[in-house]
């Protein structure tokens, strides 16, 4: 018989019909026992009286693979309303072991360090598949938006030969006994790409050596890239990103609803026009960082808050960072030449992007390179860009797994990536 | 003045627009200039008799970025039957030296390696633009069917502490001065994720540091992945990829069709269902390589061919691949145990996709590791998504740069990647 998924069974009343998935759960109560079968699209509600089937089910391991096959019949304290009357019962994978870690409660008791230990395991849990279906339409989202405002989908190598984002935070990679580095972002190369396409955009690993252990931070992290032509300033490069966003709010309204039900987080509301405010006012209003060129993680924190009681919004642009903070492609702003023509977006309490617009003229490269004493060579094949003709042009970058998580609202970005790398973890 | 995109201006005649791109071309009649402005929708032509924009025009170099206003006519023998007679030049972007390939001829006369060496120029050309904006629908096309058939992305890490597919050729990192790896591919993760979600996919980079230079290989490529559960065999993995390869048949008649005559390349026909013949049956077929588990490179090549004689199609599935040239993890065939579930897919005389059944239970890779004499250790995080319950399972994975290039005939699959990276080439 064909498979059903759990989510058509409530449409199979009266039917036989055959489920296949994993032992979620398995309740005796007297001589009926009860089997919750989860798949990709659910859980299902299986029941037995009889005495064979029952004890069978009562020797299955959790997350035993099953095929099972019944009429469906009304119940309204069951997943969709209705059940499985068992008929047959067919054990395609045994567990013999207990779990490392229980998945079949709403939540994890185990700690964040026992769950990314045992991943294969922690992963199937319903908190953590809603976690990874919002990720899905997060990147499915952005590619589709992006396509349809003629970005063109590129791939660019993690294989590089110099520093992106400067200095000493790369990874080093014995490629056939020479150093080469892992990109730290795509930056260099989807800027030359603005040359061909006008506009571009990657979903792809970006690392950093970067040694700090903190909540917001992995060495690995997929990164959302962006880049175009022909703009005014960076307020172009903010107006996608917010178009791109209330695209994204209505995609997460229409298809996750049940995974923010799950985590029990809010849908993100997502204003047409976000508010923009400069560094300089944001650090008066939350009086903290100012006079400098940034602001640190608690600042980021503060400027949220402030942002969402003076506009009632969760998402911020700051505007106009430190020309010493930002990397050397950065355009100054030509009014404020200390200043520059970027900008940060945070949203619940977090950076989440970083953006801005870039030199493009050829002469300021070589004279920002000259004045911050890095040499030239190493950067030969990317200024070669600047040479033969290249428009105004900006982009961002925005981490895959910190918005994924402050969408969700959870309090370390390692639950929203798969299988995170830091100073001390490489496996699973 | 808002900007009007070359392809737009045909839809202009008789108003006034400012079109902005790169300078493509300059050609001189008498008094008369023609000017191509390239943008990322095509070229528009622009054209002036007044002497002071005629000189400043002949004086900029190719690719000089410029943005150009005037009246739109109506011009048989321009791009699109218009062209733009100039009221106004302003010059955004002067270039000053000689482009080191030229890139303004339907061809490019520079060797490969040359274009290769110059690749933020050579992108440039038509050809290569074309190329890349194909492969841009051949990876959204993959994740939009997938997702539509109930695949989830995934994004799997490439920092790994095991090699996937075997032995010696993996890069080596250093990672916080420990050897981690790069990812061969997906494969253990995507698996692992089968017991998540049953069906995911992945689109990222793959890394094989194997030193053989041919036209088909590189060490670094994108992997188009999937995985999908609750399979009978491997023909149920064969059916999505046939499904999808329609669907992308149909993506680039759709939208392809000029890229594919630039590129002088035939639209490929993908029929409903592929041929699939056993290896056995291929290589009798083509006298060669018989009784040998594997085909090589020109072996491919003929099955290929004989596949269009024989059955009047471009796609060629060959399954049944020896046991002993197939990875660890691999489903043996039950009836004929030295032969595997397995997959090839040939497409005009390449292998373009790799996949077949997994072994689903602990005890097969226990018994397959003792046999091949591996030690079981590095796999242990792998390992345990098998002991707790797994279904029969099955995937495949395609090079999406060598796709590209068959789909387009070109000869190096190099061509299809943006900025290659094999033996001697890590730069640009």
């Amino acid at each position: 018989m064909p498979r059903t998924l759990s989510r058509e069974v409530a449409e199979c009343i009266g039917e036989s019909v055959t489920i296949k998935g994993w032992l979620h759960n398995v309740r005796s109560l007297g001589g009926v026992v009860f089997a919750l079968v989860r798949d990709r699209t659910g859980l299902a509600q299986t029941v037995t009286e009889d005495a064979a089937d029952a004890d069978l089910l009562r020797g299955l391991g959790s997350e035993s693979v099953v095929s099972i096959s019944g009429r469906v019949a009304r119940e309204p304290r069951a997943p969709g309303g209705v059940e499985v009357r068992i008929g047959r019962i067919e054990v395609i994978s045994r567990v013999e072991d207990a779990l490392p870690v229980q998945i079949n409660k709403a939540s994890i008791s185990a700690g964040l360090e026992t769950q990314l230990s045992h991943r294969a395991v922690s992963l199937r849990s319903p908190r953590a598949r809603a976690i990874f279906r919002v990720q899905h339409e997060v990147a499915m989202s952005f590619a589709e938006f992006l396509a349809g405002q003629g970005f063109v989908r590129i791939h660019t190598p993690k294989l590089v030969p110099a520093a992106a984002e400067g200095g000493a935070d790369v990874f080093e990679v014995d490629y056939f006994g020479r150093p080469v580095y892992l990109a730290q972002s795509p930056q260099l190369y989807k800027q030359m790409l603005v040359g061909v396409h006008e506009r571009v955009f990657e979903i792809a690993p970006a690392y950093r050596a970067e040694k700090h252990d903190t909540a917001r931070h992995t060495n690995e992290f997929t990164s959302l890239d962006l880049e175009m032509g022909f703009i005014e300033s960076h307020e172009d490069v903010m107006d996608v990103e917010n178009a791109w966003l209330c695209h994204l709010a209505e995609t997460l309204r229409e298809r996750c609803e049940e995974e923010f039900g799950v985590l029990g987080a809010r849908l993100p509301e997502v204003q047409e026009r976000i508010p923009r405010v400069r560094l300089s006012e944001a650090q008066n209003a939350i009086a903290r960082c100012e006079g400098q060129p940034d602001l640190d993680p608690e600042g980021e924190r503060l400027a949220s808050a402030w942002a969402h009681d003076e506009f009632g919004c969760e998402w911020l642009f700051v505007t106009h960072y430190g020309v010493e903070k930002r990397p050397f492609y950065t355009m100054p702003d030509p009014s404020a030449p200390h200043l520059t023509r970027s900008f940060d977006l945070l949203f619940r309490g977090w950076e989440i992007t970083t953006g801005g617009q870039r030199l493009h003229r050829i002469e300021d490269y070589e004279a920002k390179l000259r004045a911050i004493g890095v040499d030239q060579d190493g950067y030969d094949f990317y200024l070669s860009t600047f040479r033969y003709g290249m428009p105004p042009h900006g982009g961002l970058g925005a981490g895959l797994e910190r918005l994924t998580a402050r969408l969700l609202e959870l309090r370390n970005v390692r639950e929203a990536n798969l299988f995170p790398r830091d100073r001390t973890r490489v496996s699973p």
